[in-house]
């Protein structure tokens, strides 16, 4: 018989998914280009040039057995050294090819990672704002989520909070940094703080608390700025991966885990990720996804444009009296309604043709996410309509 | 901590892959050329020269925002609509875009087929000899796989012991045809007295059973042979289908589910497999993927190599006295060993550098698999080996 469980998630469609699908409504009637849509965090640009050339080199040159072969059950091996290799170069780790499991996307990363370090029952916790995906995923193990509540002042990490919830059943913690819907970046500090707490509790507990991070904007930093690798402070650390954004390719499910060498058991967990594939029917990414991402690895589309956006954004914003934390990365800003419902915030906002994806679902009251991966001359445009809407709603 | 269920997966390392290393192994010992390595299940002609044009085509003429951009959460519309358009012609079925669901290969059709019928700890019925990784499959969504014993006279149905372990908590039958291992197609009387059993059961019970149809090697069928297509007989059917054989693109992960227009809830089945992707992790197959197989839909590799091995080995087989079932399809072949214990059998062969697997793990004692999808002059060499084996060890 049909599932009931899955049958019941039909009926909470997604708000964005909603929002975006609003917008593309009101597109077909006024023209697509008079709909400010910042609800889809999806690229827009297109994948570097490098990519689409090692995609024709392997087809027009490699033979098609060895394109189209299955990957072993761990990945194939050329493209785990490649991510090796690169990270080592970038964060000075030591990974070796055993240490990094290629999977289908972050979510396909989040999934593994997540069975590999958790059984039905244990408590995962993330920090709010947060993803909303992240309940399925950590649900869909038959784990419990668990929400720290948001630090406003800047979202960075609400510690004692964090500290308080850090009880003996959670066995693993969830962060995203630089984090959507916020676009903050952890500092060095609150990684380093973060990490502190969980050796603590580790040593406190007597068993192991895994890190995993999810990393998919790590390409997209502004003002100049350097990552700072969660992995490198916290030896328990699984570090997921997408090339979605960095590379523009959020439909051909590519990214991965990588295990800190140093981690319990960091010699098996690749193999573990593998046996979990079997039961989930993920089984490998694409093959030739894996080789021709294995080429453009230290590549990137041209990420710039989500800077010029951010600021035209971020200084109209607060010209126009928001409070809002200025983002280190990603293609979002989190700023605070203007009134305390949100929901009803955005709402207005749909009549100046902005969409706004209020914040309830990203686990936090009374802000709005804005998705600013859109063509610039669109936001700058629709800083008109953000004006209107701000004077006509809000300071008459 | 470290999830001790897949980590004692981990010990159980499968039959089939530990012969393949043997292979391996042997094969920079002697020479691969000399090692008859009937382990593994791998396609070994290329894929379709349209394959490879359908790639190099959409990545110089297509947009890349449009070739790598997300697929809806149900796949890729031209995806689905191509592949409803294949079925229809191929099987007069009346199959509309809204009921294919795009997969990441065979072991993502089944995780997702199973999970949308059935609820952790209802039962799944199979029928020996059967695929092993069914196993990891169905305990993954918490179902019970339950074996019904092989009908050793043709590896058709044992009908009257299904007919006994068909109980009120089966929610699910699973079956594979062509077979792996036995190579064996289900007649059209198999599959209608199924059917008929099934559809009695439903009555009798007041709840769906779903038939989920796993059918990657439909394509590879002898002797002028056409295939009965399941889910014209039940209505109740998911089919199940990969392009890693007809296509050879087993590492590409490619394949669908087909909701029979008229099984209960077939509106609704593909958007519940889209809910179920969220908590797994797969989130789609490649984009690109997805389009180039769109346009080859309807091709194949040369897969004539594998009816003439199988001509081969049956004939050589029977001239040697072995009690075997003629193959329909696949690139199988499943022969009675000459001793009751099929394992030292298989060891004793192993000694003429032949590398066969023995029956256990299929769910059935007393037999072995050839997979004869190798070269042909290698497969007549081989022959040679079957011949001194044989009558060196059991013909003094």
């Amino acid at each position: 018989m049909i599932n009931e469980q899955f049958k019941q998630m039909l009926g909470a469609k997604s708000v964005i998914r909603e929002l975006s699908e609003y917008a593309t409504k009101r597109g077909t009637e006024i023209g697509y280009d008079n709909v400010f849509d910042y609800s889809l965090g999806n690229p827009s640009v297109p994948c570097p040039d490098s990519y689409t050339e090692a995609v024709l080199d392997i087809h027009q040159n490699m033979n098609p057995m060895e394109i189209h072969g299955y990957s072993p059950s761990t990945t194939l091996p050329s493209a785990r050294q490649a991510v090796a290799d690169s990270l080592n170069e970038r964060f000075q780790m030591d990974y070796a090819m055993e240490h990094i499991f290629m999977t289908s996307g972050a979510a396909g990363a989040l999934a593994h990672a997540l069975r590999a370090v958790t059984k039905p029952g244990d408590k995962v916790i993330t920090f709010a704002p947060f993803f909303p995906e992240y309940i399925p995923y950590v649900t869909g193990c038959g784990d419990e989520l668990v929400v720290v509540p948001a630090n406003t002042e800047d979202f960075q990490i609400n510690f004692e909070a964090f500290k308080d919830m850090l009880t003996e059943d959670v066995m693993a913690v969830l962060i995203n940094t630089p984090n959507n819907p916020s676009g903050v970046v952890y500092s060095k500090e609150t990684i380093q703080e973060m990490a502190r707490i969980l050796q603590e509790a580790q040593d406190r507990f007597g068993h192991d608390i895994f890190l995993i991070s999810d990393e998919p904007y790590r390409e997209i930093l502004f003002d100049g700025e350097t990552y700072t690798y969660p992995s490198k402070f916290y030896d328990n650390t699984l570090s997921c991966y997408s090339f979605s954004k960095s590379l523009s390719l959020p439909g051909e499910r590519i990214g991965y885990v990588a295990v800190n060498p140093r981690a319990t058991d960091a010699d098996i967990l690749v193999a573990i990720m593998a046996q979990i594939s079997r039961g989930i029917g993920h089984n490998c990414p694409s093959s030739s996804v894996q080789l021709a991402v294995s080429r453009a690895l230290d590549d990137t589309s041209d990420l710039s444009v989500y800077e010029t956006n951010m600021n035209i954004l971020y200084d109209e914003l607060v010209k126009l009296g928001f409070n809002v934390v200025r983002p280190g990365g990603t293609f979002y800003i989190f700023p605070q309604a203007l009134e305390e419902d949100a929901v009803a915030f955005c709402q207005k906002a749909k009549e100046y043709d902005l969409i706004l994806v209020p914040s309830d679902s990203f686990g936090v009251k009374g802000y709005f996410r804005m998705a600013y991966c859109i063509d610039t001359e669109k936001v700058r445009r629709s800083v008109e309509a953000l004006r209107r809407f701000i004077e006509t709603e809000y300071k008459r």
